[in-house]
């Protein structure tokens, strides 16, 4: 579940989000995006959680490979009909990973 | 809920964690933290879900200011208390925001 990111750097696209009232047909498509985010060129993880606020993060190797999957046909669709009607508010932040460490319990 | 950030550049701290069976102490050191962070030089803003994974992701002005916070006194005993206690495996990832885009509905 947290994602086998390989040594920084690497790029995280963070995405923030609060729901309309309207998600219908929302759980399939977020479900279809992660299968085909997987199959991008770049891909390299996915984390996502929401209780009230939903915080999804996506990795990549490089800015090319985001330019890429924003502008992938399918997905252009599915970021429409978040904006029209799934979404009332999200934030994008796009960032390079510079550090990161792990922590395991025995 | 959702951190009012500044233009980039900034950085963020990812943590990805997935807590263990004894979360004892846990809330109240949670949001003890949250509002000793917020007073901190160069804090910038804080975001958080779980649903099973959890993710946090707070904001700051620079590295040094994530450094700060890191050694921070309290803070040094609750990263003790998360290793002995209350996560079995967590991730944290430092990065570089370099640019972001927002969207709200009408």
């Amino acid at each position: 579940m947290i994602a086998q990111t390989p040594a920084p750097p690497y790029y995280a696209v963070i995405f923030t989000s609060i729901r309309s009232d309207q998600p219908e047909g929302y759980d399939d498509t977020a479900t279809r995006m992660q299968l085909l985010a997987c199959e991008q060129p770049g891909y390299l993880g996915f984390e996502s959680a929401r209780d009230g606020l939903g915080i999804s993060v996506s990795y990549w190797r490089d800015l090319a490979s985001i330019r890429s999957w924003k502008q992938q046909a399918d997905h252009l669709i599915a970021q429409e009909k978040g904006r029209t009607e799934w979404y009332s508010v999200y934030q994008v932040r796009i960032a390079r990973v510079e550090r990161d460490y792990a922590f395991h319990s025995e």
